[in-house]
């Protein structure tokens, strides 16, 4: 495989990319720049410390996923695990579609609600499990494509709640299309009855 | 089969049950009170009218759900259309989980969707078809059962736009137990290309 | 005021009604009616034990609802505070609206996400404080009317994650009209820094 | 005001920002990848051709929102109109909190639909008029601040359906704090009667 930074790149800037352009800053007080300006520590670090607690994330994550059967029937993989961002895809199949042959949106959910999942239980302590709490989709496309790319991101970590984004892209002869976005709340459960770590 | 009644109403009073029991009316003025108290037409039947605009609207439904791969994929079937409510029925198997062996909470999206979809399709025109917007799922309990009953009904039909509730239930030996609950909005299509009818 | 209550029992049936017209149970094997037809236990006693922790929970519902300056402003008051149901009422005021002026939906939110959270307290310990995790609105029809009647029910109550539905009804001179509906994760905080209990 | 460009490019990347580090693009087929490299148009023109459709859009939305009664009541003001991206402020005040003192979720609600509302109705025809159909908020953290900012941005037009996504930060005295996010699903009404443009 040759040189995927340039198509990557692309993808991951594709819809997000209008929330970053903003130019002007009408509207703010003086005081509110000048108390910015002098200041060293990137935001980013103080707002997203996506640091995970055991060293084996990826294992962690890889593990708990080859026991999600359904994920296996559908024929996904996951693709991608970095601290409180995971990727799945899913090639297109005959047999995973709604009445007019894309891909059924509770299929699309699924693989993004693993994405998610496995997003924030990236950041979990080693004996934590993760449960989804609620998510909601929005379906902005029929999924036509030869494959999809789920991707799930940490938007705000917590020791019991970490919400996360997803996005669904499809894949093919034609440009990426994003499909589907996902918000979703997860909860780490520790010590409860029934439910092993994972 | 003998004497379904019993259990039915109690699996359809199950939830909404706590949403019925209203008994003091505390704060009404007297006008709107009054107001009310002399009219003869039940509140239900203006709010309501969740009139099929097909004669084979249970057709139309079944022939489109023929046409779902993925519901067929999973092993679900059909069980009941009526106007502006459609019920999945789902058996339990191991290769739909996700890590703890619960059923996965996209597999459980994928059939209560579906019955959503297919209760607003229920109402809609002859050349309609129809596609989820979007949908939000309170996830209440692991999704452990034998079997689960997912079951879509219109709150608010529309010309363009359709208001479901959605519900699943985990059933078996033990009661039934609630444990999901769906919104969605659902769109009608009509003469839109690569979109057929359905 | 005069017998409210076939009014109030028309406002609380009005749109939960349809989900419970069911009448077949089609679809059941035998085996899982028979097993359901010799309990004596009710279902809903056993699924919803709505049962308050302390017995001043109107109390301590009035005295944090009185807290609630934004609420307030609005004009709202709190109706009625049942064990995991409460009920705020909101006069329209012109100076509440958008555009087109019918209600802000949301100024909608504000009462019916106040509700809910009050609801999912009534059920909470002395010392919890309850905060919205997240809610989802379905705006169904332009809020307009003399006054609004705001509900919170708990479907799911829990330890640390309670899940409600909430309703909006534009009410005066006309049939009292669903205008919005809402799904809401509320949490129970205890022992929080900066959060006192209410 | 001096300088404001380095603030407002760090609030702009706030929360976002982890969303844009995508570094490896495993998994991807060489196919996909040479499909990708030969093309000279960029993908995010393709995907998110925000062109309004009449000239005077901020007009427009400066207008609508002039009649938006609960944001005169509330204190905001619009502070920023681009295509498909509006920005409301918001200045804290004692009387638009919860119980807690922090600022009512359905407050932060009402600023952030707003914003969403306008930033699809910018790209909206000059007859049409917008409406929610639904949104959904996650409540990241306690609302403490000076002021707010609201932003809203369309991730999808349609003819019929817009998606927005929205996004409320804590501002003042310490780093601007992502406190909510908001995913929305507006429609465009055109003809109607009893709603005039706008």
């Amino acid at each position: 495989m040759s040189s995927p930074s340039m198509y990557s790149s692309r993808v991951a800037q594709f819809w997000w990319q209008s929330l970053l352009l903003f130019e002007t800053g009408k509207g703010y007080t003086e005081k509110e720049v000048s108390k910015l300006s002098d200041r060293s520590d990137p935001i980013v670090g103080a707002a997203n410390p996506l640091t995970p607690q055991t060293p084996d994330f990826r294992e962690r994550v890889q593990e708990s996923y080859g026991k999600q059967t359904a994920l296996a029937l559908l024929g996904a993989h996951l693709a991608k695990v970095e601290p409180g961002e995971v990727e799945i895809h899913l090639p297109f199949r005959a047999d995973l579609t709604q009445q007019h042959g894309f891909l059924h949106a509770g299929i699309v959910t699924t693989v993004v609600d693993s994405a998610c999942g496995y997003a924030a239980f990236s950041l979990m302590p080693a004996d934590a499990s993760v449960l989804s709490v609620e998510f909601k989709m929005n379906l902005l496309a029929p999924a036509k494509g030869e494959w999809f790319l789920a991707r799930g991101k940490v938007v705000k970590p917590g020791r019991t709640i970490t919400v996360c984004a997803g996005e669904v892209f499809a894949m093919g002869d034609h440009e990426p299309k994003l499909v589907a976005t996902m918000s979703a709340t997860m909860i780490t459960l520790q010590d409860r009855p029934g439910i092993s770590p994972g």
